[in-house]
C-alpha cells in the first residue's frame, strides 16, 4: 500500500538511543521534580520505548497539525512528563516549557491537553480512552487512504501509535476498542504496551493476572512481546509491526518502572509523586549522568538537530507528491482539502427538504432522512451504532461509499461498532481528531452512561462528535426502566461545552443537525425520539428555522399578553400545544415555547431570550420527560413542573403516559391546584 | 468444599429435558406474541441451555431470598420471557403472569426487575451487567463461606449461574469482570454464553470476530464449546464446571437464534419483535407441538411437581443443617443471621469517634478512621477501590478479616478491583444483591462517568451500595481538567433514589458515612475531599449531628434576622464561614448553611426545610465546586452561585482557587455587583 519514502532515515545507534532514552527519563524526572508534582515512575520505566517511538515517528514539528503525521497518542495520560520530553527533542516545546510543568497557563499540563499543546493528538488522563481514540484515528487514515488516494499518490500514508499501560489495559473500553480494531484489522495501529506489572495499588499480581498476549491474539493482533529497556528488541518489533498492514500490533514491553532509581525502581511509590531529589541525584550518578537539571547531551541535540532536517524534507517530499497530486487529481484534491478544513460543502443545506405536515413521524425517522440527504451531500460524514442500527435508523444509505466498513474494506461510510458504546464514543473521537471525518455515533439515550467519558472528552477537545441517542423518553413504553431514560437529558447538559438538542418534531430535526454540522468547536447530542410525532404545521406555528436559536415562541408569535407560559421540548412540546389549546378553551391566554437546545438558547442574546422569557411571565409551565434539574432556572420561583423524579415502568406507552401524568386533564388539575 | 447433598436429584432423561426446552420455547414466543412486544428469539434459541439449567439449579420456589439458593443472572435480560418461563415451571409464577406479559404493573416486566418478580436475582437489560453482578455474588458466595462455614457445617454453598448473550460478551464491563473473576479464581461461577452469532445489527461477524473461548482462557477460565441444542453437551459441560472450584467456567453453546422457526431461525429480525402467529404456529407445528397458546405438557408439569418436592427437601435439609450449626456455633451463627438480614450490629455508632478540632484533615483522610472504626464493629462492611487505595484511602485494617482478598483467598474483606471501575461498581452491586455485606467501592469523583450505569442500577435495585468517590473538586489541582469533577455533583443527585452526600468536615463524615450505612432502600455517593480542611469547631457553630438533615444552619444556629444566606458543600464551607466572616465586618447579618446532602434534605418535614430556607430570605449564595445544575430550584430568582460552568485548569489549588474565583474577595465583588 504505502510507497517507501525516497527520504530513508536511518535509525540512530543503539548507544545514540540509549542516551536518547536516559535524557527523556531525566528530563522527565526533572520536570516532575522541579514542579513538585506529577507521575516519574512510568516516564523513566518507558524512556527506552519512547526514544525507539520518538525515532520513528513522522512529524513536522513547524505543522503539529499536518494531516499525514503518524499519531502518537499517550493512553497512560499521567505519563505527560515523558511526551513532553518527547515533544521537546522533537523541537514542538522548549525546555522552558518543560519547567513549567504543570503551572497554571503552561504548554505543559498535568496531563496531555490537545489544546494546550503542540503535537499532543489527544487529550489523555482517564485510562484506555486513549487506545480507543487511536482506533478511531487508524481507521480514519485508512478511510481517507482508500478514497482519496491514487496508484501513484499515498497522500494519506501514517501510522498511529499508542503507548499505554497497565491501567489502560485494564480498562474495558480498551478492550472493546481493541477488539473492533482486531476485527477491523487497522494494520497500521500499533499499541505498545508499558507493562511494568506495577500499578497505584502494588504488583499488578493483586488483581491482574490475565495473559495480555494472548487475549489480543485472540482478538486478531499480533502480538510481540519484548524487552522493553532493549532498544533493539524494542526497534524490530517496531519495523515488524509496521510491516504487518493486515493486523494491529501490540508490543508488550517489559520494563521496571522507575528504572534507575537506585531504591524506587519497581515499586509503586515511583508512580505518582516525585522521587525525591537525593533519589534522582543518584539514579542520575548511576547512570554516569551529569546532576545538572533538563540536561541534554551534545550528541543528542546534535542528532536531534540532524533529524529536524530530516523530518522537514519528509514533509517537503509530501507537500511536493500532494502538489504533484492537486494537479493530476484535481477535484478529488480539492474535496480533500475542504473536508481536512473541517468545511462544509457550498450549499449543503439546500440538501434537506422540509417535511410534509401529513405524515406523523418519529424524529428518529425524520433524523434518518436528514441525515440520508446530508450524507448525500457531505460524503464525511460518517458513523454508525452500537449494534441498535434498525432502531436507531442512523445508517447512510446515499451518496458516496454507503457501504458499511468492515475487516480490512475501509470503503464504507457506516460503522457496525457492535455493542461497544464506551469504545464507540471514542473511536467517534479519533475520527474528529483526525481530520477529515464529521463522525457520528448512536444508541438508546439511556445508554448514553455507558459512553458518558467520552462526550466529556469530545467537550474538553472541543471536537465535532456527533451523538445520535433515540428512544429519549418513558414512551419507550414496554422495554421498562433499564430502557427509560430519566435523568439523562439533565445528565448531558449537565457537561460543560456541550450542546444537547431535543427536536420536536421532523423539521426541527432537520435544524438539529444543521446546528450539529455547523458547530465547529465542540461535540452535539441529538435526542430522538422512538414514537411517532405530528409533524408540526408552521402555517399556524412559528417557522421550524426558528429552532436554531434553541428555544422559540411556537404559538402564538408574538402574543404579549399571554398569562402563562408553556414551554416543552422534544415529544413532550404536542402536549404543550393540546394543553394550550384546552386553556384557552377555559379563556385562558396562553404563548407555547418549543425549547430545543437551551445551550443554544443561553448563546442568543440578552434582548432575545428577554422576549421569549420576559420577567413578567411567571406562571411557567415546563414539560419534559425527564427530571426537573437544569430547568429550575428558567422555572424560577413559581413555575411549575411536568416531569420525572423516578425510574419508568414496563408498559404501554399511553398507560405510562397516564400513569406518569403526561395528559392534558393531569396538567390542567397540577394548573387549578396551584391556584393559576 | 462443598459436601454432597444427601438429596440427590436425577436428572430427567434427554426426551424430557428436550420437552422442557420445547416448552420453555413456545411458553416464552407466546408471551412475546400475546404482548405484541418483546424479543423471542433468544428465548427460543436458549430454551435448551435454560432447560438443562433450570433443572440443575438449587431454589426454594417458596422463599426467593433463601440464602444458600443457587443464584441465576440473565445478563441478557432482554431474554425476560424465558427466565419468566423458567420461573413459571419453578413455581414462582404462575402461568397468568405470563399472560401478563411487558403489562404494566405485571410481575413480568419487559426487562427482569428484581422487586417486581419473585425468584429473579438482579434486574438485567444494560448488556453485561449481569455478568459483572454475578462475578460480586459468587465473590460473595465465597466470602461467606470461608468465614461462616465450618468443617461439617457448609450452610453457604451454591454456585451463580449466568446466562449471557453476544452484547454482554462484547460489553468493555462484562471483560472487566470476567478479567476479575478469572484472577480471584471464582470458581463457582459458570457463565453460559448463548453463542447465537446474531445481534441486531446482523450477523456478529459484521463486528464480532475474536475468539471468546480463547479470550477467557487467556484470564483464566476454563471454557468448553458445545451444541448449544444439544441437552446432554450442555449437560455434560455444566456438570464439569461445577466440579471445577478452582477457576470460574465459560459454557460457549453455539445455539440458532429463533430455533424451530421455519423463516426467521438465525435471522435477527426474531431478536426484538414477535415473531408472528403464522411463523410460530409453524414452528410449533414443526415440532409437534400443540397449537395452543401456553401449552405445558403432563409430562413437563408432572416432572416439575415431583422436581419442586425435591426442591423442598433440600430446602428442609439445609434447614436441619442450619438448625444444627446455629445450636454448635451459637456466636457464628447469630453473626451471619445478623448480617444476611441486613441489621447492623447493637451500638455500631459507639464506635466512632468525633474527630478533634486541632489538626485539619481531609474528608478522605477523615473517611478513612471512619471506615477503620466503624470496619472493626461491622464485619459486614467490605468493598475496595479501584487501584486508587491510597488515594482514596478505603483500605479497612482493622476488625476481622483486614486482608486483601486475592486468587483463591476469600478472607479478607478488602479487594483491589484493578483499573476496572465499572466492573468494580456492578461486583459492589452483586455482594449487596447476594446479601451478607454491605459493600463498597471508590475511584476519584470525576471516574464516576465510568462506572455510572452501576449506580442507576443500584438505585434503581435499592440496593445498599455505598460509592466512595475522592478528590471531589478542582482543588486536586496539577493533575488538570480530566481529574477535576466539574458536573459530577450534579450528574449524580440526577439519578432517581441515590442520596449523594459531600460533607464538610471530618465531623459531617462520620455522619455521611453513618447515613449511608443506616439506608436500606437505596445506595449511596459519599463525596470527599483531596484537600486537607478545618474541622469545625462545634463550639461555636451547630453540633455535627445535624448533618444527617441533609442541610442545617451551621452559623449562627437560630439567628433569625439573617439578610444574606450562604449556603456550601463540603470543601466549599470554609470559604462560606469565611465570607459570612468579611460580610460581618462590613455590618451585614448573615446565616451559612452547610448542604452535606440534598436529597437527605429533601426528605425533611416540611416546616424544617421552611426553617431553613425562609421564603424572606431571599439573598441566596450558594457556594460549591460544580456547575449550578440542581441548585437553581434553592437560589430562586434572587439568589448567586459561586462554581464553575466550564473544565478546570492544571495548577496549584490555591492558583486554581484565585482563578475561578473561589476567594472572599471575588465573591465580596460578586455580591456587591448584585447590588446586595
Amino acid at each position: 500500500m504505502a510507497e517507501t519514502p525516497s527520504v530513508t532515515i536511518v535509525p540512530p545507534s543503539r548507544e545514540l538511543l540509549e542516551k536518547i532514552a536516559d535524557t527523556l527519563r531525566f528530563v522527565s524526572a526533572d520536570q516532575v521534580q522541579k514542579a513538585n508534582s506529577g507521575h516519574p515512575g512510568m516516564p523513566m520505566g518507558a524512556a527506552e520505548i519512547a526514544a525507539v517511538l520518538l525515532t520513528r515517528l513522522k512529524i513536522d514539528f513547524r505543522d503539529a497539525k499536518w494531516i499525514n503525521r503518524d499519531r502518537f497518542v499517550l493512553s497512560a495520560g499521567h505519563a505527560s512528563a515523558l511526551l513532553y520530553s518527547m515533544l521537546c527533542l522533537q523541537g514542538f516545546l522548549t525546555l522552558d516549557d518543560l519547567r513549567d510543568f504543570r503551572q497554571l497557563g503552561s504548554r505543559t499540563p498535568g496531563h496531555p491537553e490537545m489544546d494546550a499543546t503542540p503535537g499532543v493528538d489527544a487529550s489523555t488522563g482517564p485510562l484506555g480512552a486513549g487506545i480507543g481514540m487511536a482506533t478511531g484515528m487508524a481507521a480514519a487514515e485508512r478511510m481517507l487512504a482508500e478514497t482519496y488516494n491514487t496508484p501513484k499518490f499515498d497522500v494519506i500514508d501514517h501510522f498511529t501509535y499508542v503507548l499505554a499501560g497497565d491501567g489502560c489495559l485494564m480498562e474495558g473500553v480498551a478492550y472493546e476498542a481493541m477488539s473492533l480494531a482486531g476485527h477491523l484489522g487497522l494494520g497500521r495501529l500499533i499499541v505498545v504496551y508499558d507493562s511494568n506489572r506495577v500499578s497505584i495499588d502494588g504488583g499488578t499480581d493483586l488483581t491482574f493476572g490475565e495473559d495480555v498476549g494472548a487475549r489480543a491474539a485472540a482478538m486478531g493482533w499480533r502480538v510481540w512481546e519484548v524487552d522493553g529497556h532493549n532498544v533493539e528488541e524494542l526497534g524490530a518489533a517496531l519495523d515488524q509491526a509496521r510491516e504487518d498492514l493486515a493486523r494491529p500490533s501490540l508490543v508488550i514491553a517489559r520494563t521496571t518502572i522507575a528504572k534507575g532509581c537506585p531504591n524506587k525502581a519497581g515499586k509503586s511509590s515511583s508512580h505518582g509523586a516525585p522521587i525525591g531529589i537525593e533519589e534522582l541525584a543518584a539514579a542520575k550518578a548511576g547512570r554516569g549522568w551529569p546532576a545538572e537539571d533538563f540536561h541534554i547531551p551534545a550528541e543528542v541535540s546534535d542528532y536531534f538537530d540532524v533529524r529536524r532536517g530530516e523530518w522537514l524534507a519528509m514533509r517537503q517530499e509530501w507537500n511536493q507528491l500532494f502538489a504533484l497530486y492537486a494537479k493530476k487529481h484535481h477535484a478529488l484534491c480539492r474535496e480533500l482539502q475542504r473536508i481536512l478544513a473541517g468545511e462544509l460543502p457550498k450549499q449543503w443545506k439546500n440538501a434537506v427538504a422540509p417535511f410534509p405536515i401529513e405524515k406523523p413521524l418519529a424524529t428518529r425517522a425524520a433524523g434518518n432522512q436528514v441525515m440520508n440527504q446530508l450524507g448525500a451531500a457531505i460524503p464525511e460524514l460518517v458513523g454508525g451504532s452500537a449494534d441498535l442500527t434498525p432502531a436507531n435508523l442512523t445508517e447512510i444509505k446515499s451518496g458516496c461509499n454507503p457501504d458499511f466498513i468492515n475487516s480490512g474494506f475501509f470503503q464504507g461510510r457506516n460503522l457496525h461498532f457492535g455493542v461497544r458504546e464506551h469504545a464507540m464514543g471514542c473511536f467517534t473521537n479519533g475520527l474528529a481528531l483526525h481530520g477529515g471525518f464529521i463522525p457520528y455515533c448512536a444508541t438508546f439515550l439511556v445508554f448514553h452512561d455507558y459512553m458518558r467519558p467520552t462526550l466529556r472528552l469530545a467537550a474538553l477537545m472541543r471536537i465535532r462528535s456527533i451523538f445520535v441517542h433515540t428512544h429519549d423518553a418513558f414512551m419507550v413504553g414496554e422495554d421498562g426502566p433499564t430502557h427509560q431514560p430519566v435523568e439523562q437529558l439533565a445528565s448531558l447538559r449537565a457537561i460543560p461545552r456541550i450542546q444537547v438538542w431535543r427536536p420536536a418534531d421532523a423539521n426541527e430535526t432537520i435544524y438539529a443537525w444543521q446546528a450539529a454540522l455547523e458547530r465547529k468547536d465542540g461535540p452535539t447530542a441529538i435526542c430522538l425520539s422512538r414514537q411517532e410525532l405530528p409533524v408540526l404545521d408552521r402555517s399556524s406555528l412559528a417557522p421550524a428555522r426558528e429552532t436554531l436559536k434553541g428555544m422559540y415562541v411556537l404559538q402564538p408569535e408574538g402574543e404579549e399578553q399571554a398569562e402563562i407560559l408553556l414551554i416543552a421540548t422534544g415529544g413532550d412540546v404536542p402536549l404543550a400545544l393540546a394543553t394550550a389549546a384546552a386553556l384557552r378553551e377555559r379563556g385562558r391566554t396562553t404563548r407555547v415555547a418549543s425549547a430545543p437546545c437551551l445551550e443554544a438558547f443561553k448563546l442568543q442574546a440578552e434582548g432575545y431570550r428577554k422576549k421569549i422569557l420576559p420577567k413578567r411571565l411567571r406562571k411557567r409551565l415546563v414539560i419534559e420527560a425527564g427530571i426537573v434539574q437544569g430547568w429550575e432556572g428558567i422555572l424560577g420561583d413559581a413555575g411549575l413542573f411536568i416531569g420525572l423524579d423516578d425510574f419508568g415502568h414496563s408498559g404501554k406507552p399511553a398507560e405510562l403516559a397516564e400513569k406518569l401524568g403526561f395528559t392534558v386533564p393531569a396538567i390542567l388539575a397540577k394548573i387549578d391546584s396551584a391556584g393559576w
